[in-house]
């Protein structure tokens, strides 16, 4: 069997997940709302379920919901995206594994960030390519040109920006999109940018995409999920977007990857989509379970690391005190202090991995998120 | 970008489907039913919706979904399948491409059987595989040991088998099963089995798979369909067995390509296994336009070639005193007869393609296929 599979241990998610729901600790791991789905999107959903057809929807993606997309960005981010360049997806995994299989060839070297989602760096080995990580520092988590320069080589094909980026919760300043435009121009690369978290922002600004940087229109994959904007993980409707003849290619990609998409999700996305109260809902109510985590460890004595968007928020364990490195600490809160947490550590690769940091998820009730940060507190 | 996609032509069935809406012809090319789904699979699908989680579930798939496709294939085909060996994915699609990717290295050879479906050789190409077609040959489309054996090599990694064979609708005989059974083990080959029209079958016997025959159980991947077996191609709810240690890998694959399937189908799906009455309310409807499309077509005198499954028919065009290609035929069938095909030879690589057969779908009402019927007769 394919050794990129055969040799990968279990992800820390489900590791986690397993964890909580063996223990009846509380899962603050593993990124979901507990909350049900927005009322206008499940009828949405109950209308398209009732009247339209359950047969395959086009592969690219209904044309109704690629329109709807558009005048999404339009409107969230001054993007003017031509709806022939949208390509629905089941889910943003999927855009993030076709784009890979889509630009990657044998041979090819691709720049990431450590720390990085768990899902990029396998789909580049399987595709073939090599995985380079250049090392972000906390607290700041900024871009180093230095550093990206250094790790560019004739290979270099691509590079992937998280941007907000998961598990910080940080985001690519002005100038960071500024240089990494530049390097991706200079040195003839594909940006392949997961922007998931782009309507999960609590700044107060909208999102600035690279793709919007000067001479990226051309060379950049930007992918988008609804399950984020809408806090609905199980939809698994995603979508990338890219010049039209990238994304005719990439449409290839995923016509071999799941050919097309559920109808009745995709109505219903296309609805809330062109509803802006809905996000505007969404984000407003995580807003506050942000407020909730962040008020709650801070007074608990807890240091947490500075962040701006998507649903987690980072303790720095040194400076809280707390003498465990990460994964130590992790293992024991959902054990003892029935608290499920991601450690950083483990959505890191190559050398020196920051080992004080956890990830809690905020989107829950604000009574769990107290009775969390209560039992952690008793506990450390 | 990758030469797999880059190169590669608008798929036979998105050209005739498109070329069908734009031209209002009517469309026997793709497959799939025009009927609603059975009322109780979607009052399944409503009560999922309103009462279940919309979060992600469990990776491999819902535990009750993955034990009632157990219960099924138990009920069906006599298997004893584990559950913890049954892996849901977002359509059969999506478990061709995580078998592919997890089984196939690069420089494997992976022999498959032309006609083939469309998605096999892109993924196995891909993985850096290389596909090995050997040539079934009409009226029979039967499985010749010695080709077989002669496209064998010391880099045969794996085989894909699809039965019943989409385009021709027949089926491996019982010595076709043993004979690939030999072949695999002999060979120390893995079988990717596409065993989606298992449900879709029309000679009153149950399927038979390749995974029961003597030494494959550990060495076969097999792979079925809820939109096939309920008529809801849209729905793209697909599964992956495999023995247990194989299917753990495979999840890897899945878990990178769209992680998790939306949990209001797979709870409808679950509900739809567990009442025999809704797959045999499907398969006897089919039965129906099955037999209106073969008997209507033989009245008119179109010569049918046997076929025992599948939502497709065959028609030999030589036999039927039509004296055009296949690809002639469909192109120009779709604009003047207005009736969409799949010229035979679109799903063909390799040498010594038959040009003289077309498919047409049959799962559609009575009174469409008689119109097609009508229409094609007229215009012949
Ligand atoms: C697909 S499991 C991981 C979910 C997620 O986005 C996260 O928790 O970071
Ligand atoms: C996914 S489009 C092809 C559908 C199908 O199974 C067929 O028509 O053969």
């Amino acid at each position: 069997l394919a050794p990129v599979y055969r040799d990968m241990p279990l992800t820390v998610f489900e590791h986690m997940s397993g964890l909580a729901r063996d223990l009846g600790a509380i899962n603050l791991g593993q990124g979901f709302p507990d909350d049900p789905p927005h009322p206008a999107l499940l009828n949405a959903l109950a209308h398209a379920t009732a009247e339209k057809s359950h047969q395959y929807p086009p592969m690219a993606g209904l044309p109704e919901l690629r329109r709807a997309i558009a005048r999404f960005y339009a409107r969230t981010q001054h993007l003017a995206i031509a709806p022939e360049g949208v390509i629905v997806t089941s889910g943003a995994t999927e855009a993030i594994a076709a784009a890979i299989l889509g630009v990657v060839s044998p041979g090819d070297e691709v720049l990431l960030f450590a720390p990085a989602y768990d899902a990029y760096a396998p789909m580049i080995r399987r595709a073939g390519g090599v995985p380079v990580f250049i090392p972000l520092r906390p607290p700041h988590w900024g871009y180093d040109r230095t550093a990206i320069d250094a790790a560019i080589t004739p290979r270099t094909r691509a590079l992937v920006l998280n941007d907000p980026l998961n598990p910080t919760g940080t985001l690519a300043s002005p100038a960071d999109l500024a240089m990494l435009a530049q390097v991706c121009t200079a040195h003839d690369l594909i940006a392949i940018c997961d922007e998931v978290w782009e309507n999960v922002r609590f700044d107060g600004n909208p999102h600035a995409s690279l793709l919007a940087q000067p001479g990226m229109a051309a060379r950049t994959v930007k992918i988008g999920s609804a399950g984020k904007i809408f806090g609905v993980t199980g939809w698994k409707v995603g979508w990338l977007i890219a010049a039209p003849e990238m994304a005719a290619v990439l449409a290839r990609a995923h016509q071999f990857l799941t050919f097309t998409t559920p109808p009745m999700l995709q109505w219903a996305v296309a609805a809330g989509l062109d509803q802006p109260a809905i996000a505007q809902a969404c984000s407003d109510r995580w807003a506050q379970t942000r407020s909730a985590l962040l008020e709650g460890l801070s007074r608990e004595g807890f240091a947490v690391l500075d962040s701006a968007a998507t649903w987690f928020a980072c303790i720095d364990l040194a400076a809280s005190g707390i003498p465990l490195d990460d994964r130590t600490f992790a293992e024991q809160a959902v054990r003892e202090a029935r608290v499920a947490s991601i450690p950083l550590s483990a959505l890191w690769e190559g050398p020196d991995a920051p080992r004080h940091i956890v990830r809690l998820c905020h989107c829950k009730p604000e009574a769990l998120l107290e009775q969390a940060i209560t039992q952690l507190a008793r506990w450390r």
